[in-house]
């Protein structure tokens, strides 16, 4: 994964995806999942900020035949990626649901909705075009899907069109029933074993209809929450849901999984400063010797956390080093003290997140979580993907 | 700037991003540095996130003629969009300097760079092809700019040099030498004072060349700070640096400052909970009466910081309503319940950055600063520009 000479060009710093690892990563749940389990992927928010349209139909070639995104704006542009590279018969689910006037659209690109409420399943259901749908529940996040309110409304709906012959639902053929799951990344947590009864209990409700609760944590608990189909997102890019806990560690099942992202950021300048000089803005940092600073160029505009300030660190030369002072819009300053002058100079860069400093210690540290340091990567870095030649074999 | 019906489109959210306050905020400050100080404008990370190629030349038109960016990458958009007006004579400064291979670049799109060292400062002046860039010194700071044993050698260069006559620095002819402020943002913290009593020392080795001194917050010092030339950022995006303090009171200059921004998402869904039902991720707020949550298509893939959940506020129909539970990839939950259902409903979207929560409130609900929140706007928000007509009057 490492690069011992990023090739930067006109940008300050370069981030590697890894779309190997990512497709080795879905193999390896859909693995988990077995035969009876549909292994979908969700690839929102640009594949969790590393490029859906490039990544969704390496996941194809992968063997993954059904896409979860937001809005229908990410629907078209993975619906284009799919189709132009012959995966015409995927299918893309819109997890914020059909708003009214989307219409069109989204049977003009072959999107399938997630009905969140009774709203859009009455209004999609009025159309006399044919809709295959998800049907979202709620059992317990009180966010999307439909509530209990609604439920009943739903139950009374079908029972009563159930009387003369009629399909309750019109246009509306659900093709999936799902729920999401709150807590599934501490299997300690007993919330989701009270989604899993709940949602259990829903299913009577659509008999015959496939169902999915998993995310990412969803499918690593396996067993009882697999049902029809799982729907990881994060651990597909790399990264365990658990994180890092606050002693540092990781779930051991963290290691089953292959980190995709490398970011390589230019050393810009390598300076020297005095005993009592301090560094950044506000002079946070005080030199309680006299020191050699290297201002790399990253900085929170590139989506580097300025929460990382005086606590990060970064690889140079096979050493870490910690971030000393403010992480700046565009820099950030590191204490090379202690790591040989001219090793400094020869590489020429920093690692911010690679094999010595990874996304869950980086985001631990940042206080905040993977997830939102991958969406929140900016577009001013450098992107290089790498692998994903049709046929290759995952990590 | 409130718009009432906005139109989402394809996507869930949308930033308006209002022009003429930002040229309106230039020319305010243009006005008060007056008639012998030159004034830049910072556009460096797609200026502050809002998007430079469109806003540079909308600057320019107000008069400003000197732009300051981080990267090479940077200043080609810049330089492109600004030729493209007829604006060929504007000067694109590059803050991060000219990195080695990078010299062609420079020379082919009448790059400007900004030296922060010895090793760019030679390199340049052996070229023999004729540089006017910046010398950036370091008067506080320790994060870019000559050091102290940098700007010996310099000083032992001009004067060895000078002694036969030689230009001292080859091929570079110093256009402007600038230093940056650590903490403008605060009048009463002395640094400022001592970092201008060092610049202005420092400017006797540089005779007869221009100097600049302040950012945004030096700019709003004015008086001695203001030298040849001060360059503001944040400030023209309508936020001043002091952001909001402890107690959420802004300095009463933020008042002369318009803002630049409104963000604004679609209500996905408007649900009924029961008292006692647990909100979003892990299940962080409990509702302690039964309640309506309008689940709102923004979340941190957005750039809508995680740190907001259980802590900001949106607008709906003219009230404030609280973010409660965690703020997820692509939404957030607020409680409504105070709120006439049916004017929830006839609104359809919450204004999450606006006249009634602004951002320098956000930025201080989120623990961060208003400049990590502009650079961190995501793009899959649908983006709109008003105003901006060539002659028209800012603010």
């Amino acid at each position: 994964m490492r690069d011992d000479n990023p090739d930067f060009g006109t940008a300050d710093s370069l981030i590697t995806i890894d779309i190997d690892a990512i497709t080795g990563n879905w193999r390896m749940l859909d693995a988990r999942n077995g035969d009876d389990t549909e292994t979908a992927a969700v690839v929102k928010a640009d594949g969790y900020g590393l490029g859906a349209a490039i990544l969704a139909p390496r996941l194809a070639d992968a063997g993954c035949r059904t896409f979860f995104v937001m809005s229908l704006a990410e629907a078209v542009t993975i619906r284009r990626a799919l189709d132009d590279a012959g995966y015409a018969e995927t299918r893309v689910f819109t997890l914020s649901g059909c708003h009214p006037g989307q219409e069109d659209d989204f049977l003009a690109f072959r999107i399938n909705p997630v009905i969140n409420n009774i709203e859009q399943l009455r209004r999609l259901a009025a159309t006399g075009r044919g809709w295959d749908a998800a049907i979202h529940v709620d059992t317990g996040m009180t966010r999307l899907g439909l509530d209990r309110r609604e439920l009943d409304t739903l139950k009374t709906m079908m029972e009563d069109a159930g009387k003369d012959g009629d399909n309750p639902l019109g246009a509306v053929n659900p093709c999936l029933l799902m729920s999401h799951l709150t807590a599934s990344e501490d299997p300690h947590d007993d919330a989701s074993a009270r989604q899993l009864a709940a949602f259990t209990k829903l299913r009577e409700l659509f008999p015959g209809i496939p169902a999915s609760l998993g995310n990412s944590g969803g499918t690593l608990l396996g067993g009882d929450y697999r049902f029809d189909m799982t729907r990881p997102g994060i651990a597909l890019y790399g990264l365990h849901p658990a994180g890092i806990d606050a002693e540092g560690v990781q779930m051991e099942e963290a290691a089953t999984l292959t980190p995709a992202v490398t970011w390589q950021a230019r050393i810009l300048q390598h300076r020297t400063a005095l005993a009592g000089d301090k560094v950044g803005y506000n002079g946070t940092h005080v030199l309680d010797r006299d020191s050699r600073i290297a201002t790399v160029g990253v900085g929170y505009a590139d989506g580097y956390p300025r929460s990382l300030g005086n606590r990060a660190q970064v690889e140079i030369a096979g050493h870490l080093a910690p971030v000393v002072g403010r992480v700046s819009m565009d820099s950030i300053t590191v204490d090379v003290t202690s790591i040989d002058a001219g090793k400094v100079d020869a590489a020429g860069h920093a690692t911010l997140l690679g094999p010595a400093y990874g996304l869950a210690r980086m985001a631990h540290d940042a206080g905040t979580i993977g997830y939102e340091i991958l969406t929140q990567l900016g577009q001013r870095p450098k992107r290089r993907f790498k692998g994903g030649q049709k046929g290759q074999t995952g990590a």
